[in-house]
């Protein structure tokens, strides 16, 4: 028996699409539907069974809605939130699955009517694809989602979204929004900007194909830049602070080449070797 | 009918051990000896099918030697050349595995008696793992090896490191010296000095796992400080090159972030994007 009658996806794309996928798989709502401004989207969402139900009208969508999952580019978040959650009903949970936390939190506290909720929340999957295409049921198999409710969420809609994300992922986290985006920043979003600054930089030139070094690194600077504008902004104050670490460990290893200093050098290269020891343990 | 009638392969480890598998797996000599100081490892060697016959005693080892790999860690390279040269019979050919060419051609060219011959050789392949136990006559499938001749370099010595390799690899790639050692320092050496950085500056914090971002980016600084100590040294000048280059595109990303100046950011990813799918095309 289900816990959540209506669970509405809005935005179809490679989380959206797979969080529908999941979400039927493991019967975590009676009923999935999906919301699209693109009617073949919605057809093709439900041939690939990411959703029961498709609506191109957003609003019509979720006046019956018990969950709500904004599944939009994180720039389209809160302009989302501002016109759904006054047609929701009273009960009902707004939640989202962007990849950054505080501002959206903060902006959607002041647009929450009595009798509805947000809670913040982020699977920490995905890939360098996007778009329904990359979806798959399994995407959250083994990741982590991390919820990010405040003083002011109610427990049932904390407790409504965590039996969402339960049986989909391996563990659900809780956070602050603000402990969120400074965890991201450093495990996400900074390796994100340099790879972006490594393919920038580098190419195999000559060579038939890059090296496995250089491709593992150059991976994810594959991903959407219209995506990761906007999470860098939306984080910039966390990032700036992670590529500020980021940039003092730079600056050293640099001076230790120029000044040849192999000594230091090694001390330096076998406390990064630890930490990625330490990373990888995990 | 093998060409090579005796190979020797100084060092097994990672690199020296694979090439001993894959040399006996294609059949490239009649006989592949290796040297190691360590009678255990010799007798390991034999055990997983590396070479066919284990020497303690280097200099008895390449007296009757064709071909001669140095496999060690770049800087016994030079030191290993200088002691084997002199005993190596007339016609014999040296080469190497190092990951750096410049200094070490120039540092052997001065040293080579006449009638034996050095050609430098880097095989492209690898992993953050190390040692014997790592090793397998697969490695080198699929990779590239570049040969680094010189205009001093006789042509049957080319060739007969041309004989070893070509099996083994899918391609043999002529490069001069300094053009090697300025492409892997932005295809191989700069993404190591990178991962490392992260790995020094970041870390998952709270969450159970490392986001695969941060995973795949610091997978390679679990390489051993003892190996990328010497490579960066010996590759200097062309990393901090390849390094100033990376600098440039990181201050510029840091610099649009800070100013959330979104068009530029979000066209600064986009050139990154479009080199990232260049490199995963070649």
């Amino acid at each position: 028996m289900p816990r959540i009658d209506r669970l509405v996806i809005v935005g179809l794309g490679l989380i959206g699409g797979s969080l529908g996928m999941a979400a039927r798989r493991h019967r975590v709502a009676a009923r999935v539907i999906g919301v699209s401004r693109s009617a073949s989207r919605l057809k093709d969402a439900k041939r690939l069974g990411a959703i029961d139900e498709g609506f191109t009208n957003r609003l019509a969508a979720v006046t019956e809605a018990d969950v709500v999952v904004l599944a939009t580019p994180v720039d389209a978040i809160v302009p989302y939130a501002k016109a759904l959650l006054p047609k929701m009903p009273a009960g009902s949970v707004l939640t989202d699955v962007g990849s950054t936390k505080s501002g959206i939190v903060n902006a959607i506290a002041t647009l929450t009517p009595k009798g509805t909720a947000f809670v913040g929340g982020h699977p920490i999957a995905g890939s360098e694809q996007r778009g329904l295409s990359a979806a798959s049921a399994r995407l959250f198999d083994g990741s982590v989602c991390v919820l990010t409710p405040t003083q002011r969420t109610p427990a049932r809609a904390l407790a409504a979204v965590q039996q969402l994300w339960q049986p989909l992922v391996n563990r659900v986290l809780l956070m602050s929004p603000d402990q969120h985006d400074r965890v991201l920043a450093g495990a996400s979003h900074l390796p994100h900007a340099l790879s972006f600054c490594l393919a920038a930089s580098a190419g195999a030139g000559p060579l038939p194909h890059a090296p496995k070094s250089l491709s593992d690194l150059t991976r994810i600077a594959q991903s959407d830049p219209e995506l990761w504008d906007d999470i860098f902004l939306s984080n910039r104050s966390a990032l700036i602070a992670a590529m500020d670490r980021f940039d003092r460990n730079w600056q050293q290893l640099r001076r230790l080449i120029r000044q040849k200093n192999a000594a230091a050098l090694r001390r330096f290269l076998a406390r990064a070797q630890a930490s990625s020891h330490a990373i990888h343990r995990q």
